[in-house]
């Protein structure tokens, strides 16, 4: 089972199956509703394209579990599709929340419409989600297709809770590593964990198994955003798309910020003083280089990889498609979503 | 069946599952996440209190509809929390989208916590609903759970897709009634053909009887927001507890205001020239009036109350619970929600 070929066998059945989704909040006099989410899935408007669409990890994710699992791929499109959704509107929610104006290189939904209606086109695109989960039925029993509505919710109700404590976090000075897990468990983990969970689950394998899947997804999740928070100050922009150091311009609490503030020396200091300029941040990422932060966040990232990937071969997985789940691992760990 | 005695005995176990439910929000260092939410609910802080509620007579609907249907009422009061949550989410998110800064006497979400906060505690409020819709599976079949759960989301689809009609009905000055119809079907009559829907569902009903009962909530909503809307330009300050004519004031596209537009008279005239002030109401209401908009308005109210009574007869619900749904229909079309 080869990932590439997997990817392009798969990509336009998941894009088909959102397509058919999205196109439920379409109906007479809601043609700019319809445009909106579509717009923002990069399928049109300005900048459409593959590009504009993001990577569509998470959907993958949870084909080459249900694969892996033992159940055939196809079954799992619904799951896919759902956890796409709401990822999606979670990024329409986040930008209105982080007044960002640029996703994926386009003008976000609430510049173009307006923040009313991109807050509703959020809410849209957030019950899309919850049908498009609901769909399972017809591919497995009523009684999964209910357990894998309830992973879902459970999911977004995590993804609410972490997103409260990083709008909460923003205000506050006193923050150590410690308060940066429970955060990015809610912001990035759980869906991740949703991916891999909704997989097993199609496939229904048994509880022990299950849980593995999970925990797979967990640790992957914190792998991933440890990982991007150490790109987001020490990254290549050509790798990771953005400018290097970006993150302590915007003075995001990402996991080596912490630590560094933790540390109480010179970056400490400067960080309590106010924001960083754009010519200063070189000598500071130096700084907080040399304080030990960038040690720290690689090895909590590589130790989550490693728990990620124990956790994934106490699944059992068919070998095809855990080469490839463990391919699509190293590019998540690498590279944005 | 006495509709105040089954009110009296109802709405402490509604509220208790309402509370057991946005209890899951709560964790640690969630707790003024779930804080916004209890204070929403009229549960905590300033103000907190009966009157603060709302008069939660969407989940009562469930239940009676449930009754009248041949189910034991406690079985749906999963379904009676999740439609008042679903109502609750909404208006959280209405209240940021029409910058409206006091709910029910008290300011409003993000006047107390700011935009981004309340924006993801409405998030969290809906994942809450459809967290509540599944408990259903405690009391009922796997199957009508799921059935349940699509009608719910189905529903808030159908309240996504109202509101962007609203909010793009205000930039637009060439509407006529036709336009009121599609917008408060989703605005306002979905929720209520939900909750007549899930209480029909509940008691496990034939499909012909389920459509009846979808059609009783459903013209009921429609009569509901006719009548509201009459209140709200000619009716007493003392029974709609707003000020009267304030649809004239705020240039709410209400049934009355489009059926004057519609005219093309003195009425529509000078609401083409700009903001009604205070000053002006009275007159203002009173042409409109004269024009018949006031009869009309009332008339469509009157012929669509009838068509919910003609619908609900046509259920054969059992004749106690039946008289305390007609009851309940007429509160509702004299006061506020």
């Amino acid at each position: 089972m080869n990932l590439d070929i997997c990817l392009q066998e798969w990509m336009p059945l998941i894009e088909l199956e959102l397509q058919q989704v999205v196109a439920l909040a379409d109906g007479p006099g809601l043609e700019s509703l319809h445009q909106m989410l579509a717009y923002h899935m990069g399928w049109n408007g300005e900048g459409a394209g593959v590009e504009a669409r993001g990577k569509r990890i998470r959907p993958c994710l949870v084909l080459l579990v249900a694969a892996a699992a033992g159940a055939e791929w196809q079954s799992a499109i619904p799951a896919a599709a759902a956890v796409e959704l709401v990822h999606n509107f979670s990024l329409i929610h986040d930008d209105i929340e982080d007044n960002s104006t640029l996703r994926r290189g386009r003008p976000t939904l609430w510049v173009k419409w307006g923040v009313p209606q991109a807050l509703n086109a959020g809410d849209a695109m957030f019950t899309l989600a919850h049908l498009a989960v609901i769909r399972l039925q017809e591919t497995i029993s009523p009684q999964l297709t209910l357990r894998a509505a309830h992973l879902l919710q459970e999911t977004c109700l995590r993804l609410t809770q972490g997103q409260y404590m990083d709008i909460a976090y923003e205000k506050r000075g006193d923050l150590t590593t410690e308060a940066y897990w429970p955060m990015i468990s809610g912001k990035t983990a759980a869906l991740l964990e949703a991916c891999t969970g909704l997989g097993a689950l199609v496939a229904g394998v048994s509880d022990s198994t299950y849980q593995h899947y999970r925990s797979f997804g967990h640790y992957l999740g914190l792998a991933f955003q440890a990982q991007d928070d150490l790109l987001g100050i020490w990254g290549e922009a050509a790798l990771t798309g953005k400018s290097c150091e970006s993150d302590l311009l915007s003075g995001k609490m990402s996991l080596p910020i912490l630590y560094g503030l933790q540390q109480g020396g010179s970056f400490a200091k400067r960080w309590a003083e106010g924001p960083i300029t754009p010519d200063e941040a070189p000598a500071l990422s130096a700084q907080l280089e040399q304080e030990g932060a960038r040690e720290y966040t690689q090895a909590k990232a590589d130790e989550l990889t490693a728990q990620a990937l124990c956790a994934l071969h106490q699944t059992h997985p068919r070998s095809g498609a855990c080469q490839a789940l463990e391919t699509l691992s190293r590019l998540l760990l690498r590279r944005h979503m």
